[in-house]
């Protein structure tokens, strides 16, 4: 119980988590240090530690840590990770998107490719919609093989972080008061609307948001041959993304098998009776650790080697709080392994 | 000028806008009829013609009219359309589904399939999801031949009638009141919510609202060969449904070549310039008789026979009134062309 973990970026939507996901899961520590920008050091937050007082960001202090989880922008982190682990002991975690492409950076689910990490300090933990994605076609990948992946998503305002969210409630109810709408974090006015661009445009037409998903699955699943196509759409919900799944494997699939194989992945809970109004949605998938899969059917598409499924996550949680402290987790007691 | 047009279910969402759609498109007539069950029967409406008092439905008082417009359910026209047309006269446009994949009961997009009406008296409108996305798709099918459509749906809480925006105007307010939200209207609470649920569960564990898609496809395209499946979702928005749509073509195709294709596609307006964040969305497909399309790119699913595209429509208008009031039209002119 010795370690001091950092958290960097701590006053931001995923800090916040991160820190009541290490409570939660009693991450043994001696020590939790909150970091954040001049904007907000100094000022005293209620965590489920206790009142801490936020820091003032700087390599030296966060290499004091033994663990520094970073919530901040790709920019911050191209900056200055490769500082802090310069002292050949901080493992850092990072959130941002600027690591994930790098051949020499793993990029990790811990239930699905906890190997990459090895003995590599800095760590990159893949997009939100990647990651909520990842927990159901993980296990169909290993069993059935997955040739080609369709991907319509439904993202949650929080994606955008807080400020996405107050600005959709804040616009909601000008919306119902029939006063104008306006959008400084969205591109367009998002209550009651549903904006199919997320992350600026490429050469080819997707998003950024769109390629990290194909990009990212590769990695994660070390396959390049896995044809990944996504369509990243921001709609009026504040939390927990969905997604429409459609699959084709390269081996002869049920529904029905499916589902069971579902039942005993870890990180995922089948929800799937129809009969029962019961299917995966945002309103149940909030707050959860475990992304709820469900509406698993044959394909009209690709049979018999196909199926459709529906996935809903939270995605500060699954997508980025969660599994930033399961990758610390992992590699805590891969550490202890080699003592 | 002799015709009298009638208007069946005349107070609810798609009736009031088929009469809306009938005046603003200068439909040809001596008077209007509207007709309700005995809730709404002797109400005074304010209609584009002025006020008209709404009459009792009765078969009889319905054969009185050249052209009736069906807004109501299929249990309903099951019953009634074969009684009304019995006269040998009145053409039935009927927007429910009871007909619709009757071997002798065309089901016709008049930009897709006009002829498929020869002299038939009762006509089918397809689905509002089908109408939005065959807008897009019967121009590339006509020029590369679809062999797969992979269709997910972003559909607004209008698809449900008028008391399904009530219920979502309403749960609103009291989600931001941070009060109880009740739902009667959908399975579930939809404010901030996305439900992947729309009309009953199918064997196959599609739903109805998913079949439909394929089997009105398949009929209105003629072409039983295209592989079609949807996921059909509920999404907290008023009007417009949105469709993000991935295609395979028997032929090459490429996203410049569709799009400017598209451009001269009657129904159809291309909205597709990224880099001025102009794309579909509910927000301005709302209340247009076009549906929007854009986000045209080349898949990275099939390459280089397939394209990923987003389309955004006004369900009540081209998923409903407007192709209704199309129909009659259509069937005007082939009339006078027989004269």
């Amino acid at each position: 119980m010795s370690l001091i973990v950092g958290v960097v970026g701590a006053t931001g939507a995923v800090g916040e988590e991160m820190v009541k996901v290490l409570h939660h899961r009693k991450f043994p520590m001696k020590k939790i240090l909150l970091f954040a920008s001049e904007r907000s050091a100094g000022k005293k937050v209620v965590t489920p530690y206790g009142e801490l007082e936020v820091q003032l960001f700087s390599v030296e202090a966060v290499q004091a840590c033994d663990y520094a989880l970073m919530a901040v922008t790709g920019g911050f982190s191209t900056e200055f990770s490769p500082q802090i682990i310069a002292n050949g002991k901080t493992i850092v975690i990072d959130n941002s998107s600027a690591w994930r492409y790098d051949d020499n950076t793993p990029l990790v689910i811990p239930e699905v490719n906890p190997q990459a990490m090895k003995d590599k300090l800095l760590i990159a933990n893949p997009n939100c919609t990647t990651a909520i994605a990842a927990m159901a076609l993980w296990p169909l990948h290993q069993r059935y093989t997955l040739k080609r992946v369709i991907i319509s998503t439904y993202q949650a305002a929080s994606g955008a972080g807080a400020a996405g969210m107050t600005e959709l409630l804040e616009g909601t109810q000008k919306q119902l008061n029939k006063e104008p709408v306006v959008n400084e974090v969205f591109a367009h006015p998002l209550p009651f609307n549903v904006i199919p661009h997320i992350d600026s445009f490429q050469e080819n037409g997707y998003t950024k948001e769109e390629m990290k998903v194909t990009w990212e699955m590769q990695k994660i699943f070390g396959d390049a041959d896995i044809a990944i196509s996504c369509t990243a759409v921001r709609i009026p919900t504040l939390r927990a993304h969905s997604e429409a799944i459609t699959i084709e494997t390269a081996k002869d699939v049920s529904a029905d098998e499916a589902r069971d194989m579902l039942r005993s992945a870890p990180g995922v809970k089948v929800v799937d009776d129809p009969a029962a109004k019961q299917y995966p949605m945002p309103l149940n998938a909030t707050s959860q650790y475990d992304v709820e899969v469900g509406r698993i059917r044959q394909s009209l598409i690709f049979q018999p080697r196909g199926l459709d499924l529906f996935v809903s996550g939270d995605q500060l949680l699954r997508g980025a709080a969660l599994n930033a402290v399961l990758i610390a987790e992992a590699k805590r007691l891969s550490l202890s392994d080699m003592l």
